[in-house]
């Protein structure tokens, strides 16, 4: 397969070489050279996997003098010392050395180990400010400033034991938070200290690093920044392949509480993707629907810039994703309009808790986005989907999906009407919302089955929303909370 | 392998003109070239993917010219007007104006909006009489006809309020319906009116369709037809790689209720499939065993044509797919010998609802295919497995399938004994059989656990049919239907 | 897209004979040749199969005559009758006859259905030592030997039925067993008779196998081996890219009681191999990672021989799987050191049962590796992970895994003392400790859930142990089992 590979690159050389440089010619650096020297005796493969990126074989110089669409870089313009050799190892990890705790002295370079949102922006500064606004980033200061959802981690988190007829739950541990939440929403890296460490070139000294691996979205970075980027651009090839499959996207959104990628994998959309996927071109910038991909994925829709046959361009690239999205259906606890701000720790419902919505289903509204922007996302949304599909089709699927909001909704209540009857007789405790049984019944309604149904309305994925993780649970949730509560007010009459 | 697939591309290259005519001379019509002025605008990715069909490159005059067994239409001959260019929009989308309630005068021709099996028909007709006699095309006159499966619905569907302490389930709304039951089953598809749009070429008037978009495989058309082709041959490509890849049956067989993908998945044939299949040929026609494909899809065992390596066809292609199932292991409630008709609304239990077993699992034997008939399609389908098994190992898996189809419905007996012991006691009210929590403890026996056991067993994914969703489950849902009996009863017992 | 290939595949013509041997040169043996006569007609899909195998094309002569690294075989030497033949039908069906009590006259030959570890010891015979040490070759009469085992597999597997208000449970036949746990563990095959049957060439006699078809891991052979390599080197193209791909471990491994696939699949391991899979190289021997592969299947972990790009070797092949696992997470009860023996029939806990650990956690110590051997197999893991990431990396991963063993187990105990007080209040009889509804609860805990949570862990496909089946259900299952708990206590009082 290799061989063939090369021979098949070989041939291909002038257009490649046109396209992209060649990896003859790509001028390593000085200072990278100096680390692939040893790095490619203690982490081959990550050498290896480096090589085969296209950051090995293309200049930034070379990238900015592509014709805008086909540009992959977005800075207007980048400094003389970094332009004219291929994006190596010292390029990137000795960026911005002096906002960078973690930078230390290391075989006469002074380097960091958390490349950031920061480092990348010096070649592509729109993307990451698009991501600065992007809910994404903000996954972890949005969770650990909301004392609503540090509740539920506890109740998910915490040891519990058992003490009599009681269970008591302990505060989750570090390890564990970020083994388990923060390992998406990323954890804060932070130095904590040096280590002295025996080498193959004798004693050397290292940061030590505390929430330390992690590549969640909104992780805390040591230069200050928020996010990784490497989420989705998986090192060290950063191939835009592996950014465009939906199985990136999968990393984070396949369990229950946001199943995107399982809804969209029973669509005829996925259907499409996986039957198709090897004789389609995901490498191509601008990317062409119905001549390099005829099908969406995740990226197709939310994030890729991509032309028609005829070149014109369709949508525009963002990293911003909510950008063409009207509805955050991920229902925390109803769906709601987006939010307006990537930070949701400033929120506050008509309960005086930070969540986009009250417990009853109304909309903290003046912290939402307006119906006007609203329109304007759908549009944005449904400018994707006429590539393929006419206009009644779209407002079709569309009246669909946004009943499946309504009628998702309308069960949310009434499992939350069940949940807050329990609280009202004393039969459960509200300190923690999410913490016994019937409260977690209560949970899954809107968390999984009422999200489920949504993702799976949004995406035509209906095997899923239905028997799967959707409807039937959402209706077989509430008569099962309907009969725990008969017992629990049973064994509360008979305790009197 | 490899070899395989250089000997085949390297010497495809002449027949692969010779066979599918070359893009640059399939002729175009001019109402298709019309058709594609504007719409190369409007829907450039469909036009796109279009283009790269082989409804594109052959007309149906070159492939009536094919020897036999290598064709891919059905037809004995085929209108002069028809066959002497390529199969383009204006082909398909304006065949049997007068049938079709949905035509419209567009831009100069009489057009309508959902293509139908019966449009198909015009080159594939042998295909569409096989569809008329298989379950799918009934897929929604089956449900819309069947009173028990309405309440299973409205079980699932209908929005439930809280009324004290009692849940009362409205009826399912007509958008809802269509996002769940019917996006398989298939919607009803009339014209309801008409609208007017304003286009880049003016104003334009379309059509209003109820029950739009839809690809449901028993749809109602608005030509009197039942079916849709593109359910499986997914529009604009048309590739006989998607329909003979598992990937298409997957988005209408993955649930708990009919997890035919997620067992398969599991299996060695899966996992042949999914290790292999970039080097596999899914586009020959006729298919060969052990020279194209080395394990089976779906469409191997169930609906393909193909031949041994010698060329002797092992297999006809069918349309019809329970011609190779003895056995309906969907169990409602119960599995039983497939139904003689595809309109299942026909049968009539011992209790005289339209099931094909009586609640205790007694056939409605008059309604099912006979004993002989099972034999034969039994051995039709052995006839596949026979290409790569020994009659041992092929009888030895049978007998094993048909033992679990028994301890199957012997474990679903015993959940229906403990359901009508909620119902004789008055803790459960049979009205609606479906909506109690017992009562829904008692479908997922059936409707999920024994299903998924059968699925699991049928196509040996194992792993399947014991934890995943199988029998740890049947075992545990009686225990636990025990238990929840019991609770009922004594809160019964105190209320008095 | 499709003349890149093309150009690949008619360029790697040359390299390609020259690496594989060619198929023209391979001698088929006179004797396989007469097999094929037949089943060439009988069978053609499987000789199909085995004409694009390795086996079919290489001779063990040449195989022997490789560098070391590029072996295939690990036999020294190999007979002469068999080395200058290629690899065919009668070479492994006539192999050991005087063992075989399956061997049979059959056209001439002395032939048998079961090929096992000891036949493909002839080339083979470190892999097969190795595997003989490998738990999974004793997975069978691990579960025979066991009677704690054997109670769970009658909770699953048993009939249930109903009698007045108790449940009770037949034994499990033997057409279940081997169709459910026994088709991964394996079954006993063993000659039960002959038959003799109608065929194309006249009347012959067969041997009956019982426990036929199987390929479970640990399958008693009618040779008196145990095992079966075809249950990850399928038949008969025996492709080593099989074996190399998740989803051969995926046929077992992906069940909610060992989910390693699908924790796996969740990781950016997995979403690298799913997005680029199709551009590397499965089949190279050494396999080089960071040039053939550049993210780990399980094999690249577990099993392969693995060198780096400079040709280092950093794996040893091994088909003893623990080799590089200090703890076996596949809780039973509680997660521990891996067993000493393969055999862990021969395991007394504290209680006196044939398990690894007490019901409260103690190990089984003298039955289990020491932490100095615990450390060896840690090592040799990690060196694999030390190719892409850094010391302080590897060991934050590692602590936060062997943190996650620490706190499922921990929540495995609370579960443990809620199951223990329904046994000590006699309200569960703990006769069968997994029979019943409360008993089953605490069963998940530890099977399904904390089990899936130290997978996820472990492979870092986080999402797969929060919500999707671990720490959530964790923490919601024992608030269930207190509620089902003071449930039974509370009909016991007042049926008192």
């Amino acid at each position: 397969m290799r061989r063939g590979v090369v021979l098949f690159v070989a041939l291909s050389l002038t257009p490649l070489l046109d396209k992209a440089g060649s990896a003859q010619d790509g001028k390593v650096s000085e200072a990278t050279e100096h680390c692939i020297e040893c790095h490619a005796v203690v982490t081959p493969a990550i050498v290896g996997d480096w090589k085969n990126s296209r950051h090995a074989r293309v200049t930034p110089g070379e990238a900015l003098s592509r014709a805008k669409l086909q540009r992959r870089v977005s800075a207007d313009q980048i400094k003389e010392d970094l332009s004219q050799t291929v994006v190596g190892c010292a390029e990137c990890h000795s960026l911005n050395p002096e906002a960078h705790k973690d930078a230390f002295d290391h075989s006469d370079q002074k380097v960091h180990i958390t490349v950031t949102p920061r480092d990348c922006a010096v070649c592509h500064p729109v993307e990451t400010d698009q991501y600065q606004k992007n809910l994404m980033s903000h996954a972890r200061v949005n969770l650990v400033k909301n004392p609503v959802y540090g509740s539920l981690a506890r109740a998910v988190n915490g040891l519990q034991s058992l003490k009599g007829m009681r269970l008591s739950s302990a505060d989750s541990d570090e390890k564990t938070d970020a083994d388990s939440c923060y390992h998406c929403h990323g954890t804060a890296v932070e130095v904590k200290g040096n280590r002295t460490k025996e080498t193959n070139w004798g004693e050397m000294e290292f940061p030590i690093l505390s929430g330390w691996p992690n590549q969640g979205v909104g992780r805390f970075n040591p230069d200050g920044s928020m996010g990784s980027c490497t989420a989705c651009h998986s090192r060290h090839q950063f191939s835009i392949q592996v950014a465009r499959k939906p199985y990136t996207c999968s990393q984070c959104h396949k369990g229950p509480d946001v199943p995107a990628f399982k809804a969209f994998e029973v669509s005829k959309h996925a259907n499409l993707v996986k039957s198709l996927e090897g004789q389609w071109d995901f490498k191509e910038v601008p990317w062409t629907l119905g001549k390099d991909v005829f099908a969406p994925t995740c990226a197709v829709c939310h994030v890729s810039l991509f032309v028609s046959p005829e070149g014109e361009v369709i949508a525009e690239r963002t990293h911003q994703m909510a950008d063409r999205l009207p509805w955050r259906i991920f229902g925390v606890i109803y769906a709601h309009p987006h939010p307006k701000s990537p930070d949701t720790s400033v929120i506050k419902n008509k309960e005086g808790l930070p969540l986009p919505t009250s417990l009853n289903g109304e909309l903290a509204a003046e912290f939402l986005i307006s119906p006007e922007e609203q329109q304007q996302r759908r549009e944005r949304l449904q400018k994707v989907c006429l590539n393929c599909h006419s206009s009644q089709w779209v407002s079709g699927h569309w009246e669909r999906f946004e009943n499946t909001i309504r009628t998702t909704d309308a069960m949310t209540l009434t499992a939350t009407e069940l949940v807050t009857k329990a609280w009202q007789e004393n039969v459960a405790d509200k300190t923690n919302m999410f913490d016994e049984a019937i409260e977690k019944q209560w949970v899954e309604q809107w968390f999984f089955y009422a999200n489920s149904t949504r993702f799976a309305s949004a995406m035509m994925g209906a095997d899923y929303g239905v028997f799967e993780n959707g409807r039937w649970y959402m209706a077989k949730n509430t008569q099962e909370m309907l009969d725990r509560l008969k017992f629990l007010l049973s064994i509360k009459t008979r305790e009197k």
